[in-house]
């Protein structure tokens, strides 16, 4: 850079952030990041509908009711929900800012939605988490033994359908795919190795191992989605990894948005008894981040926490709170923010196609405000 | 083929197997074939210590645990068993028998190693199996959760050694590894489906379906491991399906006398109760043969099946008794006869390397008679 450049003064008009502080963004708009998902839901329900029917009629229909499809019977379930699909459009979008058809990126977008299912499936089990998506989970439904078979039959077919993908790029994808997956696993294993720790003190967990375990659980698989996309779009490598990274950065920001709805979510849009994850005593962003802090909201809930009395109705409201004026939600929310920032960042670098471009923006726009 | 050869009469020093019967064999030569399992470990070991070493700490300490490596507490353990690595062997010899090093096929050989640990793991969840190789299952060692996950971690590892392989085959072996991973999963939810159905009538579960179940749910990873020595071998492709056509009738053939040890095996040697697949009333090779004849013990067995009474002590000798009456236990011998004649075909079709060949021979000829 030239001495004149270094030292032009800046532009008048242009808004620069405060430090650690996003750049001011217009009102998500929801409704088109809605519209974006249910493209890209559509364009690849075929194609995971053939997958899945390669699967025995018994994990076959079992999986049909983790996505939504049907009712624990086998009929077809008006109420049900496969969620919104995020990592299927990640990885059409990328397809689609690298230049490709859409389509291309159609055995990625199923293999990633098939692992996504897989590790719901699984999670569920670990964590003892009796619904999904506002129904019994899959081990309520078909028994434990049952649901670590169609857990294992998802993951089995998510690596067939990518590695029995066409072109030169499969196998590329696949080693991507397969990394992916065992990172998910470290990340599944971090949390709940996090339960067993203390949450004060050398040995309880910290905000950076708490993003380390997120990058893993969540990031892995978007960064996965949105960089196979790509890849079968026959991107450059330089493309793959930025977008892998600003997947990675969405997962980091998805999964505090994630915590914040697991305390103040609404019940009726989240599916999950209000200021569920406290009553569970998980050790989430937003309280991670209020005990770092100091002041007396901090001590009133480190007590709290550490006490032995469960933590219910009035006792987990006022823990809430407690969480709130420690400055745990605020954090929480500017962890978001950032890494949404970063996102956006790593996708413009990559010079989207436009219309893809525009796509994917709306998505990363409604994430901080999400309300599932 | 020329009249004049039609026509030729037959060496009279050339034995002829009776129709349905197999070739007489020599005695298996048991410590050769131990050797030869040895030697295979020995080979595996490294690699297999340095793929489970890149798991988390957590479910790196449930795989060696599973491994037989070290006790439920993480100490070396030297009563621990890993079983004999049948796949692992099969995995090495085919490379050699291509004409490879057997360390060419070292990614297969750990894949389908940790595979197979995975596959137990989790099968015992689903079976509620509480013992596995003398030790608790790790479900009963470290809990449903946990086990679930460090089969997950197993399976997703065994898919990213294979894909990160070196050589322009990596791909094709890797997706060899996952249609075997799917049809594994098919196997098992046939075995799991087969319980629901009756001993008996239309509904009952055949000597095909029970075969077409077994060569999946054993065949076919037997059948991976050794066409992906092969693969990496750099064997033709024909060589590579008719290896994989070997060890899918070497699974079969392990499977039927798999089901013979169930019943008749020696506790010591099994690690599980005497009569243990009776008294669990699992639908195996021979009491369904025995369940397909007819005559008094046969319907005395299907009485037996039938009732509602628990089958154990006595009842369970006698029932052991009926099935061979019946002819259900020369039924499965024959049934693992005829397919390690099978899979000696298919191997002596690849043409295999003299030393290779030799140690493949001692192998199968060891299958038929092993107490383990």
């Amino acid at each position: 850079m030239s001495r004149a450049a270094r030292t032009a003064p800046r532009a008048p008009e242009a808004p620069l952030a405060a430090p650690g502080r996003p750049f001011a963004r217009p009102p998500a708009d929801t409704a088109r990041a809605d519209a974006v998902l249910a493209r890209c839901r559509e364009l690849t329900h075929p194609a995971l509908v053939d997958a899945v029917g390669q699967l025995d009629p018994w994990t076959g229909r079992m999986a049909a009711y983790a996505l939504g499809w049907r009712d624990a019977g086998g009929a077809p379930d008006p109420t049900g929900s496969g969620g919104k699909g995020l990592r299927q459009a990640l990885a059409v979008l990328s397809a689609e800012a690298a230049g490709a058809d859409g389509a291309t990126a159609l055995p990625a977008a199923v293999a990633v939605e098939l692992v996504h299912t897989f590790s719901l499936l699984h999670d569920d089990i670990m964590d003892g988490d009796p619904l999904r998506r506002r129904r019994p989970a899959v081990w309520r439904a078909y028994g434990v033994g049952p649901a670590v078979l169609a857990g294992d039959a998802l993951h089995a077919l998510a690596v067939q359908t990518l590695a029995e993908a066409p072109g030169e790029r499969a196998p590329a994808a696949v080693r991507h795919l397969s990394r992916s997956l065992t990172a998910l696993v470290r990340g599944q294993a971090d949390d709940l190795r996090f339960e067993e720790l203390p949450w004060t003190g050398p040995d309880a967990p910290g905000l950076a191992a708490y993003r380390a375990m997120a990058e893993q659980k969540t990031g892995a698989l978007l960064g996965c989605a949105a960089a196979l996309g790509a890849e079968l779009g026959g991107a450059p490598g330089a493309t793959v990894t930025a977008l892998d990274r600003a997947g990675r950065h969405l997962g980091v920001a998805f999964q505090a948005v994630d915590d914040l709805l697991g305390i103040w979510g609404d019940p009726v849009l989240t599916g999950k008894p209000v200021h569920s994850d406290l009553r569970q005593r998980k050790k989430t962003h937003p309280v991670l981040a209020a005990l770092a802090g100091a002041g007396p909201a901090r001590r009133e809930l480190a007590a709290l926490l550490g006490s032995a009395e469960p933590l219910e109705g009035p006792r987990a409201a006022y823990a809430a709170s407690l969480v709130d004026e420690a400055g745990g939600r605020a954090a929480t929310r500017a962890e978001a923010s950032t890494h949404l920032e970063a996102a956006r960042t790593c996708l413009a670098a990559t010079r989207p196609a436009p219309a893809a471009a525009r796509d994917l923006d709306a998505l990363v726009g409604s994430l901080l405000d999400r309300a599932w």
